[in-house]
């Protein structure tokens, strides 16, 4: 037959119309607003030639979704889900249905911010806090935050924690020998970054003698090996000698065991994750952290508190906000920004769905069969070791710890070598009892048992009994209020879920215009991929011929990243920005090491975000401050000074680009050439990657190091606030010092900096997705997009409030901060009465007051269409009409309704008002509001008196009655 | 080893417990309150002990989630998935990821009920008129309603409606013989039974001569073998003989192809599966019906009409609800009382998601792989049958049919065999061009062609030209409306849902107390499984071998129905409970027609539904009424008087049990004892089988014949209107008379009913996942809970609002009326009064005026536990007060709360309040609400205005502004 040229269709590949809001003659529309025919001359024009790359992004073309679905099953294949009976702090789980459902798959929930504006979050602060107050009685300690990135970061964050609480005085932590393998390598790696002398102690033999005075102990209570050891004796002799106490717990293992705060622990810290969050090959998943009274202003992380609002109802906000990076900065110890809400959400409505009863019923079952195969292996001559455990059994095999895995492959289940001679076989919600048999029968197989493999009916055994010791056995009670009670049945449930979210504003309701926080789409076909059980059911520490699937993916998204970025190697490790800074940091400090030059100053800009520094100080590095122009640009003249005075001992610079003002610099690269000149390394955060993808590298325009956010420039939803994702970037010479494997037993040159090897594996095929689905131009397209929207948005808005920062030919990047300052100073009103009043008008608000006090940023994204757009400036103009009904004294400032904002449904249909201002101009302002209002659920919430008076577990009930 | 009793730990089957509401103290209350020990001693008070089944059911213990998913997992994979290229009315088609989990995945959607309340289901009500629009547009007719249950049904209900409009005059239809055969065999068998003469005609001949009149002609206008025909002339011709003109089309070839209206039709019929909804095995999927103006209120099932709000507002309401089966009853010519909301708001927001140029691009798509094919056989000199053609090419292949098919299955796709010497393949917005490839080397293996099998790039070819000729070409707009176009990036289209969802109630905020509708939880887990692609994408005509999965489940589920019921044998065909009762008759009929008796008079008490009489009349029997006391029970001496004088006449009686006022009545087993001595068949009404399962079988106390309603007793949601699943189950005698297989070409002794062998297949997990969570035991607790939940209601509410009816030992079976009509004798507060006010409390309305007129109907169902039925029963006892406060003059009747109901937040807080009662006694009439208040997005809606100005397309935009 004849052969024609091959012209296929493509299939179509329109995912980018799909992500990108603004259609064809929409960006024409915003052009022309903005004055410029095309994207490319926009672009042009707004972004400095001196950092354009020339070359584009060699990445494969964009996929349809149902391709990248298909693509995405092909890779899931080759992850094999075997029965997970690994344990070292990863346990199966059975997350409830109702909750998969209405919680992980449901963007009322994933696409949500995090809470920093309370008065549209209250659903979500009412789930966080239901985690805290499950924490704290599950700890018996007094106050819990809101999550942490992972366990072995908890602890590591413990030790930073007991140090403070000590006063930051000289002195040794010890570390039970113990703790989960990660635990002890993450911590290792902070503490040594500090400075800080720590000792690794078989705590059987009593506390080691120390240099200095002991700061303070962390022991693990249901320890690596499965023991439940008496811990009394050691915390009493730490204690003895005025050292603070850590207690690493297990949240399941505590409905029966005696709590650390009784046991007399100061602080304690575990993962929830088996509280329902798959085990998602590593993450992410929530860690905890409670402290007895006393410690409660240093914890790390974010902890919901409860207040009143301004019509004296009670309401939950973020408490103690301004401490931690934003206000230590170089003091501080602890970088952490952002928290695992969404898997802490999940956790605690475990918690709500089986109640006390239901949790120490699985505990229960998890126990008595771990007894059962413990009494199966003793009966047929092989030695459990400990008497005292509770899900792990740990069995000595001499020499043939290796079979017994190999032969529990074979049965379906992956067992723990802990070496040549042990193996570890944790049990938890999902073993049931054919993975008794399952298991028993792969020791016999492996020729370890003194009996010959039984045939049908051959052997047998009976659950039950305990191997807790009655010293262990816990007799308080946990979980009594009444939340955990009163929504058992999935129905209940189901509407519980419905009536929190339904509180919240989230990205399903409205654009999030959050300067810096990049809140674009996070679609669909990018979010289904993770509930499938080829990603969510791989215990971190499966074997690799099992994760087959997840080293695919990984390679592949890291190169990718490394295409887009211009570097040499992506790690993504780290769970959150915070941890890809600290790994970027460390990756300087040892190359600096390796090349024995003694650098340890790191060179911050004024204007930086309080993290940098934080996160320097971390790393061990002292921070010197680079002044910086009131738009942000860093001073040449104030960086050549700060060179000639440090140069032998700058470490690195941190840049972020665009700067935190959102404005493209043109003098980016000679602060790179300056400080490389200098023999420092250049650290460019990659918070605003946004703005550059596709146009620029920071790999190729003078970066050595970034560290990017997944959950902002690729889609990962924000969750509520967290998970978080830090992938950190780096060029070639840095490649040997990007973080370690955490895997127990792994020996890595560089300690790693999360607890488990690809950090939040499970949400990866999200990103993967993102740039399957876009491809090298929709991904150009994508950014030039989000910087005309940023532009279309100043263009109106200016004339309202005045834009503050423009880079080359008066154009922003990515964002753009509107100054109220003027307003201010003129009538009183705020950029927060700007922001709350924008809640009336259905909006969140933007990013207030940072990274300028007294002003507005705001970050459309390319996600959102021009009709959106436009109903925000809409919003911000009629906004401004209130204003000037205040100038000129049409309303009093005080009984206006900007200061009046928000408003609830409640209070504008109250029996009486007496406001200058009428009821429909509180409520509906503008008439698109009438097609269907979102209504705070409370008014102003006064922060100053839930930081006075700190309550973070769940008020009574009877706080809410009339 | 020693050997010991095996005693393993059963896996947690707790999923009863999440099922059912009540916890265990809350039971004791509720049993308290009611006056008994133990629910054993309720029910033996409630339930007649003539109709208890002294054997227990039958069924596998209950199973965990965890077990139920892994069943379904292995059942699941038991189907194989391959690219479906049979066509026959179903395509394969692209559910958009944001549309799926958004609705499809929703409860927000899927728990929804009908919309007979519209000021609480505005959000449907929109998307259903959106879909409404949608197929007036493509078909260019000028009403359509809101889907019917599939498109076989669809054609027999255009015969139906062409008959009515044409006066019922003698006469004959002609059906075009390249209608879908499905379409065919349903239709015929509907005509035969009301005895209307039918004839099948090849129409390329023109109209064949008739007898009688000629009252109308269907055709299909895409041929069942693909070819698009000059259909002018055989539409001309009918309409010379004063003929009504049925167009069977497909959406998306309406959007290249000349309308029906346009060609001159009168009716358009047609399935809107394509257009996202899944395959589904077969259902459940829309189908549509457009009429031209004249014909819309002969419109069977539903139609969405435009009216305004007390406030003027425009408000969308179920228009002409008071027609059909309703009144018309055995002069009914159509028994439809579902439709299938879920599916057809799926279908309009796939083309909201497309937009017209979006659905065009499509199409285009679909036809030019068509052509490429068609193309490449020519090539290789195989003969393509037709020059004109949309999406299908018949093939002609003398003998080899069969082994084309073969050699396609080889190569993962599935052709259609229309006979041995022929092969159709069809193109659809999946297929690819991997699947022209793989469909021409089909061929190429099987031997048709003239080349042998090409190697590496030895064939090739270019799809694009045309196969439409250009008299078959559409060229007038369609989807103009601003709806198909202002959602079409994923972030709209996520928002435009929500927001949609928002004004409605559903499952997942509230209690839907409707009597007679079993609004019971539909959970997670059970709803999961239909999502999954072994289910999702068969075809209803894939061979045997790919769909064994299916047939696994559907045997089990058939069996596992009849064992609850006590029949010998059950079919899943019927598309919704209407099908059922159809199905049911129609084997009577056989029956008695089999024993060559000429029985044709159907029973009905005077209290049944109006479906019972619509479904007898289409069955063609006579209907003859027997008396009913006041409480709804058959008068046993009119049934005796009506049976000996109709006695060799009498088909059959048709029952409802418990009856359809809610009652145990304790002579169910005479009345079926007296008709089968008369020679008839007992048709119990399953409607209220949830009262039943566990404790008595219909089968077991007299029926002969049931359906079932899997939407009500066992779970599958009612989607906001539909899909219903209405099973037909049989006493062994009338096995034999089940639906037949409508599979084109298979031979049956009996008509199908619905276009699928197991008609809505694709939900039946649903059902088999409650039965297998739930075992016998799971069962039986439930309806005995469901009773429990009815008898605590009704006594705590007799004092406040008198319960009706009461059986055995005063208690009511699942569901209570409250009697309204002293209330509105003595004040004026109607049944319709309480019914919006409850809106104004949050909850949905009972079931009004249903069986009785001037009553609220009230089911709970066993899955509301006591803190909701507590908030209910403090609604109920708030109203009762506020109609003593009318009673007492404290306010006139027409200003109080109770008529201004249901109070929308902008009427509460309008600048100008005059009314009578305050805002906050209109919006928070109990504390509770503060916490989370339901909105109405409109006031009471003036339901008689909109049927005299019928408009049922979406109003222009500016219809809303103020």
């Amino acid at each position: 037959m004849p052969v024609t040229a091959v012209e296929h269709t493509p299939a179509a590949a329109d995912f980018a119309d799909r992500h990108i809001g603004p259609r064809g003659t929409e960006t024409a529309r915003m052009l022309a607003t903005v004055g410029y025919e095309t994207l490319d001359a926009l672009i042009d024009a707004a972004v400095p030639e001196s950092i354009r790359s020339g070359r584009p992004l060699d990445l494969p073309s964009a996929r349809s979704e149902v391709e990248v679905l298909a693509a995405l099953r092909t890779i899931a294949s080759k992850n094999r889900v075997l029965t997970q009976m690994i344990g070292q702090g990863y346990s199966d789980t059975i997350t409830p249905a109702v909750i998969r459902r209405n919680v992980l798959e449901s963007p009322a929930w994933y696409t949500a911010y995090t809470p920093y504006q309370p008065e549209i979050s209250q659903g979500r602060l009412e789930a966080l806090l239901n985690f805290q107050t499950m924490v704290t009685d599950l700890t018996g300690l007094d106050i819990a935050n809101a999550s942490l990135l992972d366990e072995a970061t908890a602890v590591a964050e413990a030790v930073a924690l007991m140090w403070r609480g000590q006063r930051n005085k000289a002195g040794t932590v010890v570390l039970d020998d113990q703790l989960f393998g990660q635990s002890l390598a993450v911590t290792l790696g902070r503490a040594e970054a500090i400075g800080l002398p720590v000792v690794v102690a078989d705590l059987s033999q009593g506390l080691p003698e120390v240099e200095g005075d002991l700061i303070g102990v962390v022991v693990q209570q249901v320890a690596a090996s499965g023991e439940v050891r008496d811990l009394a004796p050691v915390i009493a002799a730490a204690k003895e000698r005025g050292a603070l106490v850590t207690v690493a717990a297990d949240l399941l293992a505590l409905t029966l065991l005696t709590s650390p705060g009784t046991l007399g622990a100061d602080v304690s810290v575990g993962s929830a994750q088996r509280f329902g969050v798959p085990l998602f090959g590593g993450g992410p998943h929530a860690a905890f952290m409670a402290v007895r009274t006393g410690l409660e202003r240093m914890l790390p992380g974010r902890l919901v508190g409860v207040s009143i609002d301004a019509d004296g109802a009670a309401a939950y906000r973020l408490a103690l906000q301004t401490r931690e990076q934003h206000i230590r900065r170089e003091k501080a110890t602890s970088n952490i920004c952002t928290a695992q809400a969404l898997l802490a959400i999940v956790a605690s409505m475990y918690a709500v769905y089986h109640g006390p009863d239901g949790l120490r019923a699985i505990a229960e079952r998890v126990h008595g069969r771990s007894v059962a195969l413990a009494d199966l292996l003793r009966r047929s001559g092989v030695a459990v070791v400990h008497e005292s455990y509770f899900d792990t059994i740990r069995v000595h095999v001499p020499g043939k710890a290796a079979d017994v895995v190999a032969a529990g492959v074979r049965h379906g289940v992956n067992f723990w070598a802990s070496d040549a001679d042990h193996v570890q076989v944790s049990f938890d919600e999902v073993t049931d009892p054919g993975h008794v048999t399952e298991a028993f029968l792969a020791f016999v197989e492996a020729g370890v048992t003194n009996v010959e493999r039984p045939g049908t009916g051959g052997f047998s055994w009976a659950d039950g009994g305990s191997a807790l010791p009655e010293r262990a056995r816990r007799t308080d009670a946990y979980l009594t209020h009444p939340v955990f009670h009163l929504h058992r049945s999935e129905t209940a449930m189901l509407r519980y879920l419905r009536k929190l979210s339904d509180k919240d504003l989230a990205l399903d309701r409205t654009m999030i215009p959050l300067g810096s926080c990049t809140m674009k789409l996070n679609a669909t076909v990018e979010m289904e991929p993770i509930s499938w059980p080829e990603f969510a059911s791989i215990h971190p520490y499966a074997p690799a011929d099992q994760t087959q699937g997840y080293a695919e993916l990984v390679t592949q998204l890291q190169d990718w990243l490394a295409e887009i970025t211009g570097y040499a190697a992506v790690s993504v490790q780290p769970n959150g920005g915070s941890q890809g800074e600290f790994a970027g940091l460390l990756a300087i400090k040892a190359f600096h090491e390796a090349n024995g030059e003694a650098r340890d100053i790191c060179l911050i800009p004024a204007s930086a975000h309080g993290t940098n520094a934080a996160s320097a100080a971390l790393a061990g590095m002292r921070v010197v401050v680079v002044a910086t122009a009131d738009d942000g640009e860093i001073q040449l003249d104030d960086l050549r000074a700060k060179l000639e005075q440090h140069g032998p001992s700058v470490a690195a610079i941190m840049i972020t680009y665009p700067s935190t003002h959102g404005v493209y610099e043109e003098h980016v690269r000679e602060v790179c050439d300056l400080v490389h000149q200098a023999g420092g390394q250049v650290y460019i955060d990659g918070a605003n990657l946004n703005a550059l993808v596709g146009l620029a590298r920071p790999g190729e325009f003078g970066g050595d190091v970034s560290h990017l956010n997944l959950h902002k420039t690729f889609c990962i939803p924000h969750g509520g606030g967290g998970p978080g994702v830090g992938p950190v970037a780096v060029a070639a010479h840095l490649a040997p010092y990007l973080p370690g494997d955490p895997t127990p037993g792994a020996t890595t040159r560089v300690a790693p900096v999360s607890a488990a090897p690809w950090g939040s594996a499970g949400i990866l095929p999200i990103s993967w997705a993102y740039v399957a689905l876009m491809g090298p131009d929709g991904l150009r397209t994508a950014t030039e997009t989000a910087v005309l929207a940023a532009n279309y948005l100043a263009t109106r808005l200016n004339e309202h409030f005045p834009v503050l920062y423009t880079g080359p030919a008066g154009l922003v990047a990515h964002e753009c901060i509107l100054d109220i300052r003027e307003i201010t100073k003129s009538t009183g009103v705020t950029a927060e009465d700007v922001a709350k009043r924008l809640m009336d008008y259905g909006f969140h608000a933007p990013t207030l007051s940072f990274p300028v006090a007294g002003t507005l940023m705001i970050e459309p994204t390319e996600s959102e269409d021009l009709g959106e757009l436009d109903r925000f400036v809409d919003a911000l103009v009629a906004i401004r009409k209130e204003i000037d009904a205040v100038a000129d004294g049409t309303w009093p400032l005080e009984d206006s309704p900007l200061r009046g904002a928000p408003h609830t449904a409640a209070s504008v249909s109250s029996d009486v008002w007496q406001h200058a201002y009428g009821r429909q101009t509180a409520a509906f302002p503008v008439a698109s509001l009438r097609a269907g209002k979102y209504w705070p659920p409370v008014r102003r919430i006064d922060g100053a008196r839930g930081d006075r008076n700190l309550v973070c577990s769940c008020p009574p009930v009877e706080a809410f009655a009339e």
